[in-house]
């Protein structure tokens, strides 16, 4: 049995839904599952549907042609389909701390995570036995001013040479530049470590701290030019307290990264997200 | 403009949405919200669906009849209809408690709540100030063994001269009857001060104080007439410490117990909710 | 029976609980409660303690005398004794929002609160009938760029000829001025709509829906001459998603905000809040 | 520098903490940290203190006869002294739920926790290769019917040949006897997936998709005699819907499970849990 997952976002106009229901219908397909939200300051509409057709002569790539020519025309949608049998490609970006790669290796091997894992990239060795203990492909790309062009470079060649679907920032500590961003638009995913906007940028536990707030949180969102600027996937906090030094708040907060990041991953993956005016819309 | 509400359920089978949204279409009605949902277990099919009529000719009453006799019968559908417009009346049960009734009265008064409150009904008299403070009508029905079945007749009677759509416990602190339960079944909504089905019944903060529980909680249900297990709309919890007296439970209770009661009121209101099996498909 | 509470702050040095705990145990106290807490960074010393005298000749005066010219003295202490037999005297201050309003009204009605509220100031009339209703005195002082001055000497004689301890903002809709926060220095409790550091100033909530978060909040803080940036008393916040609307936010918004001011006030009122270094300690 | 952790419970009576605290300072010792609680229904005293001794002749052997001859006699005092150099040793339970072990050996391996781990024991060879990647010595010891006397010979050999402070059952699926529990009690820590005393025994995540509850949990306790019945060390818990299948629920609660039991570990080896009426004292 073949299952597509359509995304579409448009102009808002009447008879949206029954039109695309209805085209599926047509095709011979059979709505499993159907979202749909409407922006009405913008007045967006956006849409998220799974079909199952059962037709022996059914390929998505036929699907899509007929969609094209039609519906997405006529309404001036922007649209995408996935097949549920491919599994996206992601490439992990480390440095030095760990504990968002242990959870999500531990979470891949024990295939919880819909997605394959070609290669590990790091700007250090430290992680290095981690990944070899899991059987990942580690690439140490060390990364300094004078080489930051080459070293992208590199990481460019590999994301490209192993069709890599998209890429997660599991903690790691560099800026990602905007060639890299404009090849992956929407494509890169990065755990920052405070409830975004507050405390953006360097040391936020630090800063966190310093303002004796209440609450620390954690923000997973997608890479843009401007730093810790990006549409936000999910955020996730803790209560804290006076009692807590800077290493307390590290601690707690890494159990928030964990958690934040693993969930956009899955989001992701499940081609839950849509991004628009720099904010998402999520169908979970 | 009129603006419907639809509610569905039944056996899940190929193209019910696509017949759906299909026949809204042609009834003139632009789809302005749509959410499914199905549950594989039981292998049941749930819509909510919101639309809009432009045109001069439509009434409620004409969808209505259209629907039953062309998709309700084909799909064996059990479903609902209303009109926007249409303010539901809510009757309030209270005992001595007003934490809850505050609350509600607050909200009313300010507009939150899109409902009418024609009176409140008390087994005792300790509240009344506050009803006339907000101008509610207020009934003192007391209640003892031997008065139950007179006392549930008057409630019976004013419940039906002012036509109330639904009945909140708002901390009311006596077992409703199965006659009451059968005539407004679904329709019954209780606050229960645990986490249900944590601490059944009476004093349930002296047993979770007893079992030392690090997390309190506050559930709404409808009404069953197996108590307290009824189809859970909304749930909440705040953790707690040793250092929590029963009394501090209580208070902290209080908080959780008004805002998941008011929660559920607006879900019940918005007609979001829908019961299947003693759960609730909420689509919020 | 006497009981008094005792907060101290002083730099840290060896013995100081030793010390502390001994003398009260030489002036015939029994301590029921002591809470203690060591800024590392700062080095700072932070103590609360609860102590009973059951001795005829115990009077709170005394005590303070001997504290100071010993211990506190020798330990350059920074302190403040409080007997539990006085309920401190609040000043609300409110616009037009009600919720929080019809919140603390309906704690202070239900003795949920240890404290008296001689009156209430706003710069409206709105609220009046609520004040009214619960028979609390209603002072309309209208604030305009003219009269702001004017204002603030009406609002400063009504605190001063009522002893007002300590002044509550509900949602108060005027910056209040250094003159008054000078006089009330830790003692005017403000509630923000949002979770602080994010989103200070106006509108916090159509900044929350336009940065697209998925966790809206709100901060309960001390007022001091910089806008939102005083020491933060007690946070919470709510999950939400791309479903709500702005005004959904605020909805969700007025829920936090009642409950975390609450609590503000229920700390404060209870001598558990230190401030230090524009932060709080709390001893809960 | 030699810092110990002292653990106190007695009857409660006048003065206590100012003869302790006196103690202390008579010894040479300099309190760092002091928590206590009273319990008012069963007046009992709890407190916890940190102190560090400077002096040449200190020696925890020599401060435990002391304290034992004067105060712990005194007061009639329950009571446990440790040293802070001293990493208690834990043995890790698993069965073929990997989630739990993924997360404490990536904590450990990390340093975020302050213990050793000499051994795993296993009633399934499944994960015998983590336990390799990790370098833990692994011994499989499977457990029928028939052999579950032996098995738990075996277990207790290894026990005691290892000097174990405390066993964790990281998802460990078989019941421990009460030979072990007694031997360990207050030292075995269990995970049990649901928010306790709600669905007790096994597979609470079918019961809670059965009962259609918004909140799941996960509670660990020390384990009694009494199945999930013995005194809670932490709870948490996340919401969930109706679009939750029971596969869904299992997965968000593996990520409340894992973050629970490494809670209540760190709370363990801390000295920051007292047990007493089957409930716990959390000093955190």
């Amino acid at each position: 049995m073949n299952k597509i997952i359509l995304l579409i976002h448009c102009k808002d106009r009447s008879n949206i839904i029954a039109s695309v229901t209805n085209f599926i219908a047509k095709e011979g397909g059979n709505i499993v599952y159907i979202d749909q939200h409407v922006d009405r300051e913008q007045d967006i509409f956006f849409m998220r549907l799974e079909s199952e057709f059962v037709i022996d002569t059914f390929t998505t790539n036929g699907f899509k042609e007929s969609f094209k020519n039609t519906l997405a025309n006529e309404f001036e949608m922007k649209w995408r389909i996935y097949s549920s049998k491919i599994k996206p490609k992601m490439a992990l970006f480390i440095s030095k701390y760990d504990h968002c790669l242990y959870d999500l290796l531990g979470r891949y091997n024990s295939g919880e995570l819909n997605l394959e894992i070609p290669f590990i990239i790091s700007n250090h060795l430290d992680l290095k036995p981690i990944a070899d203990n899991f059987k990942i492909p580690f690439h140490h790309i060390p990364v300094t001013k004078e080489t930051k062009s080459d070293a992208e470079n590199k990481q460019l060649e590999l994301l490209e040479s192993h069709n890599i679907d998209f890429i997660v920032l599991a903690r790691y500590m560099q800026i990602v530049s905007g060639k890299l961003i404009s090849k992956y638009l929407n494509k890169i995913i990065n755990i920052h470590h405070s409830f975004l906007p507050a405390f953006v940028g360097a040391k936020p536990y630090h800063s966190a701290y310093k303002r004796g707030v209440k609450i620390i949180g954690a923000t997973s969102h997608y890479v843009t030019e401007e730093l810790d600027a990006g549409p936000i996937i999910e955020q996730d906090v803790a209560h804290v307290s006076h009692t807590h030094s800077i290493q307390d708040l590290i601690a707690k907060g890494r159990d928030l990264e964990k958690i934040v990041l693993a969930n956009a991953v899955k989001l992701h993956t499940d081609r839950k997200v849509m991004v628009y005016n720099n904010k998402t819309v999520i169908f979970s």
